[in-house]
């Protein structure tokens, strides 16, 4: 199964694909669609959406895992990355690629099994399961690659384990 | 100046096209984009998306003018209809067609010439500047054509008299 995740965004779309085995994973490419400040709006969302079609051409992904938006106390904010997240999901649901959502806390749990784990320790645990060097740039991309891996352990039922070290202590 | 007004929503998206000229308007089409409830949302997106394109290439349109979001009490509806928004505004700018965007405030001051007109004032002026026999439903629909009006009013810088009467009792 080839799993897309995204962190959805608009001024920079982290994604993510590989491929779920089972207890393992095949990290396919990760990289981050970018748009520049200074343009209007509609076009950025026009960028993201030409940008997702080469995406979904180039990888042929299964599924799409993307961030569930929730509100927080910058509502402009909110709108716009709520407006770049329904070119995201349209152009995948467009292919029939199913689309699956995941709260933050979701992420941690699955990823580190403490769902107030730090920032830190998702990323360090993404860095570990795809067995890279360093933790892939920027951040929303390693939040995408997270998005992934949990969509992964859902899909396939997978019992995950790691990160109770860090739980012990709560 | 060919203007499509859209209304934008997840569950119906209301739209209309007029040709704007010196003091007349040329209504092209009006209509609403219907998405059935029971549908998961990433399928009832890449309707609207698949939809918007059909509409494009139907009417060519040189400009779309849109409501401008805001936020109220029910914020996940307000994600939703930003979902909405963004595969809307997505497909026009992606084919460089410009966007503009009007307050609710804004179609009101324009249509009727105050602010703070009641929403039937609004589609009653619709009706006359259209010369329709009657206003066109759903509310959407005659929502997307104020604000194509409105477009009209802005670009063509026409000074709009029309609404004064009922201005005046305030």
């Amino acid at each position: 199964m080839r799993i897309l995740g995204i962190d959805p965004g608009y001024a920079i779309v982290g994604w993510g694909v590989l491929d779920s085995r089972p207890g393992a994973f095949e990290l396919k490419g990760f990289g981050a669609i970018l748009t520049e400040a200074d343009l209007p709006f509609p076009k950025r969302l026009a960028i993201i959406a030409a940008d997702m079609e080469e995406l979904l051409d180039k990888y042929q992904p299964d599924c799409l895992a993307i961030e569930k938006l929730y509100f927080n106390t910058n509502t402009t904010t909110a709108i716009d990355v709520a407006q770049a997240r329904g070119v995201i999901v349209a152009a995948c649901a467009g292919r029939n690629i199913p689309v699956s959502e995941y709260t933050p806390s979701q992420v941690k749990q699955s990823v580190v099994g403490y769902g107030k784990a730090e920032k830190a320790q998702v990323m360090e645990m993404v860095r570990k399961l795809l067995k890279l060097e360093k933790v892939p740039r920027p951040d929303d991309t390693a939040d995408a690659l997270a998005l992934a891996i949990t969509h992964s352990h859902v899909a396939t039922g997978a019992v995950f384990s790691a990160g109770l070290k860090e739980r012990k202590g709560i």
